[in-house]
């Protein structure tokens, strides 16, 4: 028994819920196919008692996610800003140190050195075309080389280097070596400059939603209904035979007129497609990786950095954790410390038993914020690596030779099969804002081709 | 109905016949689960009429690769030498010449250029240990940058830049800014060299088998049976319960003690597993994209080129075909000029239509061979792009920071689970004989751990 709708959409993550609103807004009839038993994708709220939440996915709005913010505003959801108050936390070369403002107390000749590479690279940046990245002038020579390659030449010291992998790590969860140059370029151009992309107030990190980021993807999901998004649903093929396109799933055979695929490239690659896909599109999929992290939440009665003067942030050169925010709720209780595990951490600790990499990010806590990190009340982890429905966390990274060679297939159509998901939005691309619009952009495509 | 063996085999390549064969001469119960209608995998024999072949996939057998002209032995399955006899062609800049041995007739300083590049990479090379790459005392620097960042650096001219690209789409059907360094000193190093990779006497393209290399794996098939070897059984779920290992296929649910999986990483990860695979051993298979490459082959009444004194083989800077050779039958009837298109002309083309692609190829054709190219008998190609389970040919592309970050991963087992297929070969890695030795030693592997 095939169940039929006029658009199919594979994935009920934001990008996929959002299609599924526009098109149902403009009278198509939509079927949302879910893998998972849960919507939301890449974000997810945890319990951790008391009725509170930490989110152990995507959790960040910024000025200019202007999508993100309209859609949590028209559901309720209000958000409030990251706790950004006080010191923030380095420990390098096995020292540890605190600093306020945006300028770490570090060797100025090193200061110097990331600044003058860093203000290159945003100027790059500017020079990269959203909508095609591939056509930059110097795309060829960028996309040639490594962020590494790139950065051991435009550096003098091992000190400017680290802190460009510590960005790295931070925005992508991946180690300069894994990315193109100008996958860099456009990422960093595509949420406006680096700096906003790893800055807290008045960048990506500035703000957070009352009740967890993975309320937008509930609540949205709740107007649609379950008519329309259905759970446990994982696509494992998708055929099309004259104008019908057909996706065979976990609960059953679903039929529409067109199907918008919002999973990630690399998931996209997985399904078995009937006749193939072009050469291109099939060849992208399989040089679209996803980053590496694993998200630990560290719950303790009450945020006693506060106390010290520190704002929770931190940052270091060493084992476990390297990135570290305050992401106590709104009201202070309890408090909870966000570990990062990122690129070759989390490659490393994902090997571990979760016992020993819960010791390795107690101790980088400890490093930062005392002896009174090492014993949470609770403790939460999420490595997404091995989560079968996203690959692994934030996105997609793309290496050398993918953006000149396959961009082009990251949007185009085959036949009656869209693509949309963050991967593929010029704007905020890897971020909710993009997943949005993303969806956004399929679905008024989809209408429109539908007449 | 769930059948049962000691051993399931995932993929009836080379590798996977080859692990059967020796379970069950180790006196195991096996069953080989394909995907195709066909077995082979990345080897496939093309009828041209009269009872005459060509090859498809892989192809030649050249000295080192001892297990595979020791199968071939054993099936009673002959070689013959790939002709080899003339003048080689040149295209380059747009001019045509012809020469003899092994040294190009083109710009001396070119020359000197590109031998001091080798020479290096070859010297650089023999520092690659083959079971670990990894371990290399300059691993992390290799691979932390392309091909193409390394040939930049080490060469002075365009001309040896653009040998190198030629190499590097010769020997992998990739382009140089596709490759990690690290991965390109570990593949020659485990063929021998990278001369031995290019050469056709002396070198990887030395002999071909008569009746075509796919005899080799029908006849192995042959030998086990329809009993052991199942057609038509794509795997798409492998699950671990106990002491059992399950697979999911197309044609029905098998279940044996232990589970080899010969599929190319990329093709591997595509199966759902559970439970997931460790982190590693995930992200690796995220990773791990096939090259590009359409092989092609025109057929003529005979092979004109030689009594014009030229061997057949041509290479060239220009569009369509940049890697030649005479892939006549043994006895010279009909003429064959096998025609590579590989790397960026391969995605160029590949989102060509069928005729564009030949028109395209027999352009180049005309261009090395003069006019009587133009009108081959008969034209096949094979686009590997769009294989389903392939995914690409030759195999596998390590681009930065794979090797360093994964490489265990692609050997050691997950509990059960155990991976062969020629990517996990440090002997021949790509190649047939590689994807023999992978076999056996997953057979041996497997064996042992039984009792």
């Amino acid at each position: 028994m095939t169940q039929s709708a006029d658009v199919l959409v594979v994935g009920g993550g934001l990008a996929g819920l959002t299609a599924a609103r526009d098109l149902l807004a403009a009278g198509r009839s939509v079927l949302v196919l879910e893998a998972r038993d849960r919507v939301g994708g890449r974000i997810v709220n945890q319990q951790i008692g008391d009725g509170k939440i930490v989110e152990m996915g995507g959790q960040w709005a910024g000025p200019g996610q202007d999508r993100l913010l309209a859609l949590a505003g028209d559901l309720g959801i209000a958000t409030f800003p990251t706790y950004d108050t006080g010191q923030k936390v380095l420990h390098f070369n096995g020292r540890r140190g605190s600093y306020g403002g945006t300028i770490p107390r570090i060797n100025p000749l090193v200061l110097a050195d990331i600044g003058r590479a860093q203000a290159r690279l945003e100027a790059l940046a500017k020079k990269v075309p959203l909508d095609a990245p591939w056509t930059a002038d110097r795309a060829e020579e960028w996309d040639a080389q490594t962020f590494q390659a790139w950065a051991r030449k435009h550096t003098a010291s091992a000190g400017a280097r680290m802190l460009l992998a510590l960005g790295a790590e931070a925005v992508f969860a991946a180690e300069p070596a894994d990315l193109s140059m100008l996958h860099v370029l456009f990422y960093s151009h595509s949420g406006g400059s680096f700096q906003r992309l790893i800055d807290t107030t008045g960048g990506a990190q500035q703000d957070r939603f009352v009740g967890g980021s993975a309320l937008i993807a509930e609540q949205l999901a709740g107007r649609l209904g379950t008519d329309v998004v259905r759970l446990g649903a994982a696509v494992s093929a998708i055929s099309v035979t004259g104008d019908k396109v057909t996706a065979d799933t976990a609960a059953g055979q679903f039929d529409g007129k067109r199907i918008i695929v919002t999973a990630p490239p690399l998931l996209a690659g997985r399904i078995s497609y009937s006749p193939a896909l072009p050469a291109d599109r099939e060849q992208l999929t399989q040089r679209a990786p996803m980053g590496s992290v694993i998200k630990c939440q560290a719950v303790y009665s009450e945020p006693f950095w506060r106390a010290e003067g520190l704002c929770g942030q931190a940052t270091g050169d060493g084992e476990g954790s390297r990135v570290v925010f305050d992401n106590s709720p709104p009201d202070g209780s309890p408090g909870v410390l966000l570990a990062f595990v990122e690129g070759d951490e989390a490659r490393r600790l994902g090997r571990q038993d979760p016992r020993t990499r819960r010791l390795a990010v107690l101790d980088s806590l400890v490093r930062y914020f005392g002896p009174k990190a090492a014993s949470p009340d609770g403790y939460y982890e999420l490595d997404w690596q091995t989560e079968r429905w996203s690959g692994g966390c934030y996105g997609t990274l793309f290496g050398p030779n993918v953006w000149t060679r396959y961009g082009p297939a990251l949007t185009r159509p085959a036949g009656p099969i869209h693509w949309a998901g963050t991967e593929t939005s010029p704007v905020w691309c890897g971020y909710m804002d993009g997943a949005i619009r993303s969806g956004e952009r399929a679905a008024a495509t989809v209408h429109a081709e539908l007449g």
